[in-house]
C-alpha cells in the first residue's frame, strides 16, 4: 500500500488534541473521517507527536498508507474538501517510502510559545497567546532558559503522565524574544517529554515576573523532581511550528 | 464632561462592524454597553472609522465623554471587565481636550490587507486572511499599486454606499509584500472611501492573478467608475492598525 506523508496546520481551539479520544473530537478522528470520505477505506493517520487539547500547528507532520496510489495534488484537494467543516489544512502531500514513519523518522521538533504580556486580555489573538498581565523581564527569562539548553534529565518539566522512557532530553534551542506586547519563547529538541515546552515556559514566566531568579531555573532542572518545576503554562499559547526529517521525505 | 480617547482592538468576525445597527452586534454596541455598567449612564462611543462586518482592529480609536473624572487604569480595567465575553479589547484610555474628536482630529489611518496565497485553505488564520489559490505575482500587484499613489479621484474605488462629500483622496502608501505563503498589503493615507482599501485589493488581486497588466490599474481610476475597477475583496483580510492624531491625544 502506498505511503503518503502528509503536512498539517491545525487550529486546536475546541479540539482534544491530536489523538483519537472518547471524550471529543481530535484532530486524528476529523483526518481519518475525511480520508475514508476520499478512498472508501478506514485509515489510520499517524502523526509525528501528539499535541494536547488548544494547541495548534503550523505544521504537524503525519503519514498514512492509502489502498491505491493517488496523484499528491488530488489527495491534498480531496482531504482539504473531505475535513470542513473543521479547522483543519492539508498542506502537502508528499509519496514516501514504507520505511518512513512520521513519529520515528523524525530528527527534529520546532515550538512555538507566544506570551501576550500586557494589561490588555488579547482581542485578535484570544485563542492563540497566554495572557500576562504582570510586566515580564523577557532578559532574565533568556538568562533563565540558558540553564536548560543541551542534555538534563527533564523529570522536574515532565508531566505525570508523560510515557516516554526515560527522562533524559536534549534541549538544542530555547529563545526568548519580546516582540512588542509579546514574548516569543522557541523550542527545538530531537523529542520533547510530556507537557515540556509548557511547564519549561511556566517556569521561566516565573523568572519574568522576578519571583524566581534565572539560576532557580538550574536548581529546579537539578531536583529532577516535578513538584521544583513551575506551573503548566496553558495550550493555547503553544504551536507546533515544525517537523524536521533527515530528507525531504 | 471629561473627555476620554479610548485605543481599541477588537476581532470583526460576527460582528456587525463598528457602527450600531439593528441587525445585529456592532463593536460600538458592546463598548456603549460596558461604560454603562462602568458608569450607570447612558454614553456614546464615537470611533474614528467605521469598520465593515468581519473587518479588524489592532488600534481603533475612539473618543467618549464621562459623567465624572476616572483614572484612566480604572475605566480601562473596569472596561475590559465588562466587555466580556466578547473579542474586544481596551488598550489605552487617555484623558484629552474637550476639542479632541476621534474621527475629525485623525491626520491618518494605516490599514493592513493581508492574501494567503497557497493551495490549501486557511486553518489557523481562518477569520484572518482572504483565500487566493491560484499564484499571484506581488511584483506586478507592487507595480500595479504605484499607480493609486497620490491624490486622485478615487470613484472608481468607492462603494455605492459611500457618504463622503467627495471621491478626491490622498493615498500616501501602497505598499505590496510576500511574506511565505502570505501576501501583505498596507495602505496609509488621511482618510480612505468607503470600501476603498478592499476595492483596491480586490483590484491588485487582478493584477497578480496576470488577469490585468500593472498599466490598468491606471486605466481603471482615470474612468472614475465603480464599474471599471476590480471586485471587493472580503473582509475578513482587513485590520485597521493605526489611527494617526498630530500629538499624543
Amino acid at each position: 500500500m502506498p505511503r503518503y506523508k502528509l503536512t498539517l496546520e491545525y487550529d486546536g481551539t475546541g479540539l482534544v488534541g491530536w489523538q483519537r479520544q472518547k471524550s471529543g473530537l481530535s484532530v486524528q478522528e476529523i483526518l481519518e473521517g475525511a480520508v475514508e470520505r476520499f478512498c472508501g477505506a478506514a485509515v489510520t493517520v499517524y502523526g509525528a507527536g501528539r499535541t494536547d487539547a488548544g494547541v495548534h500547528a503550523l505544521a504537524q507532520a503525519a503519514h498514512l498508507d492509502l489502498p491505491r496510489t493517488a496523484d499528491p495534488d488530488e489527495i491534498r484537494g480531496a482531504l482539504n474538501h473531505h475535513v470542513k467543516p473543521h479547522a483543519v489544512a492539508v498542506l502537502a502531500v508528499e509519496p514516501v517510502a514504507e520505511s518512513f514513519n512520521a513519529r520515528t523518522s523524525a530528527r527534529g521538533r520546532h515550538y512555538r510559545y507566544r506570551i501576550l504580556n500586557r494589561r490588555a486580555p488579547p482581542a485578535l489573538e484570544r485563542n492563540r497567546v497566554w495572557h500576562v498581565g504582570v510586566p515580564l523581564d523577557a532578559g532574565a527569562m533568556a538568562e533563565g532558559a540558558l540553564h536548560l539548553l543541551g542534555k538534563h534529565d527533564f523529570s522536574s518539566f515532565r508531566d505525570s503522565l508523560c510515557q516516554a522512557k526515560s527522562p533524559v532530553k536534549t534541549l538544542d534551542r530555547l529563545d526568548v524574544t519580546r516582540l512588542g506586547d509579546e514574548i516569543v519563547i522557541e523550542a527545538w529538541a530531537r523529542s520533547f517529554l510530556h507537557h515540556q515546552v509548557r511547564n519549561m515556559v511556566g517556569t521561566l514566566k516565573l523568572v519574568g515576573a522576578g519571583k524566581w531568579s534565572p539560576a532557580h531555573v538550574k536548581r529546579a532542572l537539578e531536583a529532577r523532581d516535578r513538584r521544583a518545576g513551575g506551573p503548566t503554562a496553558p495550550p493555547q499559547g503553544l504551536c507546533l511550528l515544525e517537523v524536521i526529517y533527515p530528507d525531504a521525505g
